[in-house]
């Protein structure tokens, strides 16, 4: 089954409403700059490169409408969409990425008249998603070579064909050396919060066939102990200079436990997650969310007595000592991630 | 609040029905053998110590309206009453510890008319609530001793009042310390599948007006990193003779991520929860339990694909190694753990 997770159709950005899955898949359509920040805030469509391209597409749609000749009022007009958008989520790289890179394509191009801009604006964003399409597939293909037949890969959250826009990274790695004939079996962590595990990428996985088995996040220590486990691939948000990762909550945890059962520990990510920009982790925002996704959302009734406090970060930092290797769009990249997250990243 | 667990009224076992909590406080009144162990099996009623005292009264139940004076067949009769109430649920070892209990008080009965022993029985199930009563405070006041003041304790599922009859294990060090002026905040992991950490613990330590906090499990390893968690104490539903323990799904996890971040790792559980007749943590038996306590039980509604492939086992098991020690009613024991486990159990 071909899936797209976000797409531009009909002068509107075209996105699967991630909300609904597994129930249901159902598109929605924008074009209006605020039922994207709403999209991407209520997590309707989420994942670090799917946001790089919704924030690319977002810019266009804040400035779609601009009329004027006037490239200062212009650029005026597209920084407040960007801090706009920025405003959204915090955490994932992508996001920022995508916005920075309209940003420099429009300066650019400032000498050309406003019109034109906009084109240039638009065939960049739609650049991006194709760029993303191939880029999962590089990184798929450098991950598969990890992997040995029977593998048993165990994941968090959804770092698929959902979080990209059409193949994945952790789980493109899956989904490329399924391609090369190799069996493998995935657990998908259920990701409370908010489910992504079983919700997403057990529905994904299951539609591409891929033998999926969901677990609550507390049996991952015991499918290791157990040995049902090969091998661990999640995700990334975003990947300081010395390769402390942000992700979903919980990957941090499984960094541990993985490291203490000696099982490989690797993070799945395009150049786009990177920032070169901060050290180290220290220098990572987690986003903070509400209360009522632990005590109410996703039951329609409390689970909690009402007005508990609650703590719920989106994401954790796994240091770059418990990660084994980064699977890029470039290649893996291993320790000493400093240096070696510089080198690659320069590339191409 | 005075909350009582479980109780022997009126003929009727009156258990609060933990399935409801936290949206309401309900009891059920319980004659029928089958329909107690229903109640354990949907864990209306849970909690190791707890289901000792259930397993006591159930043994009552199940013999009361026998009629007949021969001993030899009310043997067998009781016989076939124990082995259908441990066919319940198969890893805590409190369960069958209370159905030993009134098997071997009957069997010293023996000689006694039969109507006698049905009376030794109901009072022996009774003695057994008591004593669960007294066990817990002391079993509190020596943990408490571990802690100081402004400790923050992290804790999963629910060892406290709704645990046992009307204390606790895990939560009793917490309300012990609590009683002797010292100030504690407790984060209840909100432990999926069920919840109980979320539903239960965080309801009573809110009527306890103890400062609680629910997190999801994945943000353990995230506090713990933040120096946020002082220690970590679990409950127990069978310990083996080395010291391993079976406990709640994700307590392995926690054990694991507290070695990690050098926080003490305890575990707070009556003598009846040990197993010296098993060596270590292979004799265990995990129990596992229905697929759709993942997928949907709690939601009313898919959170995963329909037919999804599911794991869920609902204990796992902490070598011994990783526990910092084993608070008891006997008072703590510490490695090595075979050799102080079969001295503190001589005693009394």
């Amino acid at each position: 089954m071909n899936i797209r997770t976000i797409d531009y159709k009909n002068n509107k950005i075209r996105i699967i409403d991630q909300t609904k899955l597994p129930l249901k898949l159902e598109y929605i359509y924008i074009d209006r700059l605020e039922d994207l920040w709403l999209a991407i805030k209520t997590m309707q469509v989420r994942g670090a490169p799917a946001l790089g391209a919704a924030a690319g597409l977002g810019m266009y749609l804040g400035i779609k409408n601009y009329v004027g000749y006037n490239w200062k009022e212009f650029s005026r007009k597209l920084n407040a969409v960007a801090n706009y958008l920025g405003s959204s989520r915090p955490t994932a790289r992508n996001l920022f990425w995508g916005i920075e890179r309209i940003q420099a394509v429009a300066l650019a191009n400032k000498k050309q008249p406003i019109i034109k801009i906009k084109q240039i604006i638009l065939d960049e964003s739609k650049l991006i998603m194709r760029q993303d399409m191939i880029s999962c597939r590089k990184l798929g293909a450098y991950g598969a070579k990890l992997l040995k037949n029977n593998d048993r890969i165990l994941t968090i959250c959804n770092a698929g064909i959902l979080a990209t826009i059409d193949y994945g990274t952790a789980l493109g790695v899956v989904y490329s050396a399924i391609g090369q004939g190799k069996q493998v079996k995935v657990f998908s962590s259920e990701t409370r919060p908010l489910l992504q595990g079983a919700r997403l990428s057990a529905w994904e996985l299951g539609k591409q066939n891929v033998d999926v088995t969901v677990i609550a996040d507390n049996t991952a220590a015991k499918l290791m102990r157990d040995g049902q486990i090969d091998m661990v691939i999640t995700g990334a948000d975003r990947i300081a200079a010395n390769g402390d990762t942000a992700n979903k909550i919980g990957t941090f945890n499984l960094a541990v436990l993985a490291k203490y059962h000696k099982i490989p520990f690797y993070v799945a990510a395009p150049k786009s997650t990177f920032d070169l920009s901060i050290k180290d982790k220290s220098g990572i925002k987690v986003e903070m969310r509400k209360s009522n996704e632990i005590t109410s959302i996703l039951f329609k009734k409390n689970v909690a007595p009402k007005n508990s406090r609650v703590l719920n970060p989106a994401f954790d930092l796994t240091p770059h000592q418990l990660i084994g290797g980064i699977i890029t769009d470039q290649g893996i990249i291993r320790m000493p991630y400093t240096q070696n997250i510089r080198e690659t990243l320069k590339k191409e």
